[in-house]
């Protein structure tokens, strides 16, 4: 996993200046850029880092797009978002009370700050202050029970008075419950869709009451309507803010359990709660106690494991020197690229495994890839897996 | 733990005769020993073991009861079961269809055999074939709801499909749903009371019916009324003769949970069915899950963790020379019974503490606990612990 700090071309414009990930904000400019280049066509979060790691910073990138995908072997060019649409997003938010918060900046959650993916800009709308608590995650399913509601408030209740904020998805059931139960202390909504498009849209009024002491929280454009896989992408972010993440009640299928995965894969801890084995709304938390989830009975149990963790400061990567701009002779030639991308297929591969079967240096590979992905022709997977589309 | 084998009188009356322990049967005359020995007062099975070996026999430590009794300090001789009742109430169980299983007969259960106060005689009514199979016993609560109950059923009859004996207690609730569902593949009840006095009594029924391919089973006299004291000592056998213990339901202080520390204690699998954490039936199964007990939501779970003990032979415990007959400066002189009894209290101690602080050899030790307990002034708890009454 590469767990680099982000760079951008501030340092090339401003000679001398602060890097970003030590605590400093964007310029103004620099902000459209960020906004610009995430908003562009076939970038996502990864590449966003990957990009602006090898062009020094996001304005560079944005004027490599080009290039890089023709080089990609495009079938037409990506859109790139042009000034104008993200400063009128800036604006826009500014007139909601939305605040883009940078990958890096003092504001944006530290763990959070740790994932893989972690989005460059989160747009942020209430009490920010909530985001500097120790956070948890308690999520479940949508068509919850009655016991499964009262569990959830009654457990949101008093993880709030023991000072955490608590996180969850907006949704209908537990997660709502949730959030209701920890109004008073403190909660944070992360949405699937931007903040003009919440989800489901009857939660409005709950949306606008969480804003006195919590967020809500997207990385989507503001209209952004959210579509069904944008739920499991929110998901991340549900376990990335969190310390741990509680499951209350969840199917078989359910994408209360992808949250449950990626926490695992984040290195969050996983709570659920036990459930009758013939409810088939304890199916996916029962199941997750047998692969190992700590059992949850009562806010205590939470608690227990969460605290210690609570205590040690978090454990940023160990900064690295920021990788100069690949140099002239790690641009790939044309048959390197084509070797590297007959390599490739539908099938994952390990990026490691490219750079060893091409024989191409890391770097050439790692800009081969970039150019594939800007050109809409790359899906990359966790653990650093790629493949064709 | 002491786990030496029972030698009985037989060796004595019949000179180079086989031991017990070896697979052979009593004689009736030894039969009716053993049944006066483990019916007179204040001999339990520990006592009784511990008469058995140091006495040679039943039939010797018979004799020397009154004798011990004195030297412990007696307040009144306790009560010796004459040997007209014991042949009485053989008759009786002969009538009833109840058979004496004594410890070390080929068809004492093995696994009941291991444990520490194993009864020295099981009354044993139905289909004795059952006790070979491997058993697994499933409780819960009394006041059971109808999806506890119905999930003791689903479990208890894919466990006997899979080949597993179901023991349980014939208790209302889950103990009765559990025999229900293993009729036709054969069940083990495990009475409180004698054979006479079924409780519930309205299960009387469902004990007849469980006959058929399973049997019922008491260590207690065919008339004895059960007390309450009778259920959890009743317990360490149902945990005694299984692989391991299925605990479906159980409120926080339940008879269940005995069970399940019983298991622990003995080294069999402890599992439990976990529930809503707002469900009071569910606060033990939730509690032993969080102690380490395996989650059950279906009989694979069972299986997968029995199947490989089922394959291991059981482990007897190593073959021992029996221990000779005290030899005549073991028997302890009045200052030094005064001494070890100066040491003992109300609070539980050790044996070896005995040793250690009286100076006296462990069997001088051993004899005087011996006589304070057939005098009825001694308790034994687990661990080799003692206290005066």
């Amino acid at each position: 996993m590469l767990r680099c700090r982000l760079r951008d071309a501030g340092r090339r414009h401003h000679d001398g200046g602060p890097r970003l990930g030590d605590g400093v904000t964007l310029t103004d400019e620099q902000r459209v850029d960020w906004l610009r280049l995430i908003r562009s066509e076939n970038i996502g979060p990864r590449t966003f880092r990957e990009l602006v790691n090898h062009f020094g910073g996001a304005r560079a990138a944005l004027d490599a797009l080009p290039a890089l995908a023709r080089r990609g072997g495009a079938a037409r060019p990506g859109r790139i978002c042009p000034p104008d649409e993200a400063a009128a997003e800036l604006k826009a938010a500014r007139a909601l009370g939305v605040q883009f918060v940078a990958l890096g900046e003092p504001d944006y959650p530290l763990r959070l700050q740790m994932i893989d993916d972690a989005p460059p800009l989160l747009a942020v709308r209430g009490n920010r202050a909530v985001l500097a608590r120790p956070l948890v995650a308690i999520v479940g399913s949508r068509n919850a029970s009655a016991a499964g509601a009262k569990f959830a408030q009654s457990l949101a209740r008093q993880l709030g008075e023991a000072g955490f904020g608590i996180v969850s998805g907006l949704a209908r059931g537990i997660d709502a419950a949730a959030h209701h139960a920890s109004l008073a202390s403190g909660t944070v909504a992360v949405l699937a869709g931007g903040h003009q498009k919440l989800y489901p849209p009857e939660h409005a009024e709950l949306a606008e009451a969480i804003l006195e002491q919590g967020v809500t929280l997207s990385e989507m454009p503001l209209a952004w309507e959210p579509r069904a896989r944008d739920f499991p992408r929110r998901n991340r972010l549900i376990s990335g803010l969190s310390l741990g993440v509680v499951i209350v009640e969840a199917a078989r299928r359910s994408g209360s359990l992808i949250t449950a995965r990626l926490a695992g894969e984040q290195g969050r801890e996983v709570f659920a709660v036990p459930g009758n084995p013939l409810d088939p709304r304890a199916e996916g938390t029962n199941g997750l106690l047998k692969q190992g989830a700590t059992l949850v009975t009562a806010a205590a149990d939470v608690i227990a494991v969460l605290e210690p963790i609570m205590g040690r400061s978090i454990e940023l990567p160990p900064a690295r020197e920021p990788e100069p701009r690949a140099p002239p002779e790690a641009e790939p030639g044309d048959d390197e690229r084509a070797r590297i991308v007959g390599l490739l297929g539908p099938t994952p591969t390990s990026i490691d495994d490219l750079v060893r079967l091409s024989q191409s240096s890391p770097a050439v590979v790692r800009t081969v890839l970039l150019e594939l992905e800007i050109a809409g022709r790359l899906e990359r997977h966790g653990g650093a897996l790629v493949s064709l589309l």
